[in-house]
């Protein structure tokens, strides 16, 4: 049987995924990669680089799963609540996007992938703005960075939200108050910062 | 000389405050905080426990430090904005707190202190329901929930924060700049919860 490559990427990135968001990149054990993916631990190193470029490309391959799936279609300020809507659900349904993301903002100093990133950002910022014209280009930074502050923290946040909710409702009752509370939050922005 | 037992504390637990903040629960180490703070490894489980139980205290102490300075004052939608906008600051000055909220919720998947702190949450609860009557109290237990976790979120992102506002504006007027839009967001959706 040939040896498929692709899939052997795969298992080992699917692998690193979970431990990352597990560990985080000091906690994370390239053994138990190689042991969770049933791959031998230099195939790691041979495709992959050292542990912290692995974390750079298990980050950078999330990333790039959520600009593909969650795109700002449409115009107004609708198009934004709705983009705002997607982004929440795919945080809900992906804890592990959230997860990567704030390790990385505890555990490294310097952006993984920072100009891919920013390619990625500058092009939504010209996305969003092109749905909402009045929004300043500082203005449309800011709120996409309030839209995935917002998304992200909370999925992070489960001790937090214990603390603040646990006298409200169930799961999916509050993933909706949730939700409701954010898309308030980003509606009321939103008109706000294209009042004219 | 009679050994200063409080004063040794103060510097075991500010020491243990940064070397948490630094490499969280998993990374931080205890000999490490011995060492900056210059008092024997031993003391620190004699007055505090094992790692985990100093990393509960650590985290407590910091939040009976915002709780005391941080407070609702006045009524009405304006107190809520100025209770947001002085949590910010405080997140500002004190990033510490917000990485180790973080690292508590990246770390632990039960919350520390829990019962101090939805008793402390629940105080909260009051206190903003006395000042915007025509709030529910699970809208806020939200709203609560959304101030911390904006103003906490942006404290930890600085690499989001680099990739989405890097090419906007140096610190200060970035803070301001920021803080606007969380103030617009929280009084935005303050007014919202509250309309008849």
């Amino acid at each position: 049987m040939a040896w498929d490559t692709e899939k052997t990427k795969t298992l080992l990135l699917d692998a690193a995924t979970q431990e990352f968001c597990t560990f985080g990149l000091a906690g994370a054990r390239v053994d138990r990669i190689a042991s969770i993916a049933g791959v031998n631990k230099e195939r790691i190193y041979q495709y992959f680089g050292k542990k912290d470029e692995l974390f750079g490309i298990v980050l950078a391959r999330q990333l790039a799963f959520v600009m593909d799936e969650v795109q700002i279609t449409g115009s107004g300020v609708d198009a934004v609540v709705d983009y705002a809507s997607r982004v929440f659900d795919y945080q809900v349904r992906h804890p592990e996007l959230a997860r990567l993301t704030f390790w990385e903002g505890l555990e490294r100093s310097e952006p993984t992938a920072l100009e891919a990133r920013q390619a990625g950002a500058a092009g939504k910022v010209v996305r969003l703005r092109e749905a909402l014209p009045a929004l300043s280009e500082d203005d449309a930074r800011e709120l996409l960075l309030t839209i995935l502050t917002l998304a992200d923290g909370w999925q992070v946040l489960p001790n937090m939200d214990r603390i603040y909710t646990d006298t409200i409702e169930r799961d999916a009752r509050r993933d909706a108050a949730r939700k409701r509370i954010v898309l308030l939050a980003i509606e009321a922005l939103t008109r706000e910062l294209v009042k004219p």
